[in-house]
């Protein structure tokens, strides 16, 4: 067993990740002291409600109400920031590395926002950011994208990166629900929050979708630049007719390396996308996650696991201490980088708008059953260079004058396949709007 | 950019995968630079034939026929070993330690059976030992095990590890062919070897298996104790009845903590396993690798891609080569250790011999369609203590006597299970022996 002091750590927020933290450190200690080389200690925990970080702790450890103290402590070497949001939580991380203290944290709304400002402070003060917590939960995959396939070009990520929208739609497939049928059973299950916003409407996927980004591309964080659709308007006759053209509907991040002309892009967008049912990844199901990265030299991986959750996500948080613990003797000029790249080393790559993105689509729309609609609608599609793959339509109900029609087009930029649209959405014959679902075949 | 002269290589072997190693290093050398802070350059080349090792290199590098010259040259600071097999490569390798080189190596063969005493001399050296490349091609597992993992008590591992293998039991599924004909057809292809036995007969699954086992259990390699199985003997009629039933079959090496009375106890096996067709692992298909890891806090993660090929190995041994060039500045008795655990603290916890393994069974026999025949066959397995989870029996086909039975026992000792097959093919209405074949939920 080594000599060395245990590194001493300061947790900032003990609520669900904290107390996981908590509990694999204590019940796991004899082996994380084995593989660190050094025992890991929490050596003091901030949290509003003291009373309950005492309870949770047993009075093992000093508990105080202010995290101000925590990170100006001189006896901790590692802050752990379990806050959230982007306010409090800016301001101690960045307080925490003034005062030179390494950071581990699971804030990806803080990182998409502020991870610039905080990795350049960082970098300044010659500490470690870590933040495997903040992607994909207990997933190793900022791992994995920063060491493991640093000798890879990465052509694109496709994540399925928010449990509880995956929840959403595997169970609408599953029991043939409505989208708000099983968002309430969500909320019973405490898959889904009270106000759901963030998770439903993709915006947690886009800051997780970010963070792999800035890493996969050494490019800055710009979720501002995001492209964000949620899973809210779906119906359970898209999951359907999707499902019997072959394919599955999943929340999607994706980002991607893309030429417009010849200048390099890069997409960062969070939509449903249609996969092919039988890729590996369209059957990840429930709250699961699931990342593919596809790189020039190793191919297609996946990575799969849970991707949120007290213990799942305190693997990832403890991991992240054990790497700090090994690693920070390190020259820091040449240990890993907080962004995969140096960080003199960012590349400044545009990020598409989503009207130059090009990808295939899943188009239907309700017309009524009359001969030559289906004329006006390919010729509309053939004015606009969009090719179609695949088409159903379907036999009108008894006593129905409409039918639903279904269409795979080819790869089509975006902005052609709005223009089509709204010229179809003008017909006479065509009743309301007309439902646009992308489609990526992950190849 | 980094002002910092490059790191200089030296490789052992300019086969299929230095090739890939020689091309990755050459194409994304920009972005290996961006990332690992320095440049990485080959510096020399050794192989056997110089001819052909200066044809790829194009003269851009001095190439010798004699790797002794490499693995002392003052220059070279990371020697890359890609020459196979047990005698050479480990002279080499411990040559190069001795000289203070870093060490990368993607032969499993020789870690497996030579590991405790490379890791002991480079521990002694202050050198790294990285090897990646050495489990499932690829895909990081090394790392997720090492570092990605750490905060877990790891309960067990099963991987499908060997591509040549995974790829013929997927075609004898798809197509309904025997094990001899889908294997000539591999063979054409090139996935595998004119002497497969090393691939079919689990061999080379069992050196990979050794190797995670190691490092999720800190425990000495110890190929010698692997249990090894391979799929020659599977048939058709197994997978039909396998998949019947619910079940893919895979090759799976499986190593898993497991208590005998009140002794810990390690499992390392290699076999053919019945696992359940919606299990994602049960979906991976062709030569792909996948490894399912379950950790004590994370749970169930899963790992996908190339286990083998010149540029997913070569993906493998780059991402180590930048791991030593940022992490060989941190003080050695903290950084990263080649078995996840620090060398002092590997445990002595004995391999269960696969008599005191225990696991679920399928069983098929094939009996004289004749009353009375289940009541004898039933009652050898009560009298072992082995129950029944499910049970088929086929219909004769026409002008036929004797009938399949297939059953599923639940959790069995092997030794019982063997007693149990020993007494009913002892039984005059029961034709030929039992085929058996284990069965793991991976829940």
């Amino acid at each position: 067993m080594s000599t060395m002091k245990p590194i001493k750590v300061g947790l900032l927020g003990i609520g669900t990740v904290g107390v996981g933290v908590w509990e694999v450190l204590g019940r796991n200690q004899e082996e994380i002291t084995r593989r660190a080389g050094r025992g890991i200690v929490i050596a003091r925990v901030a949290d509003k409600d003291t009373e309950r970080a005492k309870k949770v702790t047993g009075g093992k450890v000093a508990v105080t109400g202010d995290a101000n103290e925590v990170v100006t402590d001189p006896n901790i070497d590692i802050v752990i920031e379990l806050i959230g949001g982007y306010g409090v939580a800016r301001d101690l991380v960045l307080k925490a590395i003034a005062n030179g203290k390494h950071v581990v944290t699971a804030n990806k709304a803080l990182l998409a926002t502020h991870g610039n400002e905080i990795f350049a402070a960082a970098q300044k003060a010659g500490v470690m950011v870590a933040f495997e917590a903040a992607v994909a939960g207990g997933i190793p995959i900022i791992k994995a994208l920063r060491e493991g396939l640093t000798a890879n070009r990465i052509e694109w990520i496709a994540g399925i990166i928010n449990g509880t929208s995956n929840f959403i739609l595997s169970t609408m497939r599953d029991k043939g629900l409505s989208f708000a049928e099983v968002l309430a059973q969500a909320q019973k299950l405490g898959y889904a929050e009270a106000d759901p916003t963030f998770d439903i409407e993709g915006i947690d996927a886009a800051h997780k979708l970010t963070i792999m980004s800035a890493i996969a591309f050494g490019i800055p964080m710009q979720f501002d630049r995001a492209y964000t659709e949620g899973i809210s308007r779906l119906t359970r006759e898209d999951i359907r007719y999707a499902e019997e053209l072959g394919y599955r509907i999943k929340l999607l991040g994706i980002t991607k390396r893309s030429r417009v002309g010849d200048v390099d892009g890069i997409e960062l967008r969070v939509h449903p996308t249609l996969i092919p049912a039988k890729r590996l990844i369209a059957n990840v199901e429930g709250v699961m996650n699931a990342v593919l990265v596809n790189g020039d030299a190793v191919g297609a991986t996946l990575y799969y696991g849970a991707g949120a959750g007290s213990l799942p996500t305190a693997s990832a948080v403890v991991a992240d201490l054990v790497d700090i613990t090994r690693l920070h003797t390190a020259d820091p000029e040449h240990r890993v980088p907080h962004l995969a790249f140096q960080p003199d080393q960012l590349a400044a790559i545009r990020i598409l708008p989503m009207d130059e993105v090009t990808t295939s689509y899943y188009l239907r729309m309700r017309v009524v059953d009359r001969p030559g609609v289906l004329a006006d609608i390919t010729r509309i599609l053939a004015d606009g260079q969009i090719s179609i793959d695949a088409m159903v339509q379907k036999e009108p109900s008894e006593g129905e004058e409409q039918v639903d029609i279904i269409m795979l087009t080819h790869a089509t930029p975006e902005k052609a396949i709005n223009a089509a649209i709204t010229r179809i959405e003008g017909l006479p014959v065509v009743t309301g709007t007309v439902t646009r679902i992308r489609l990526e075949e992950l190849k």
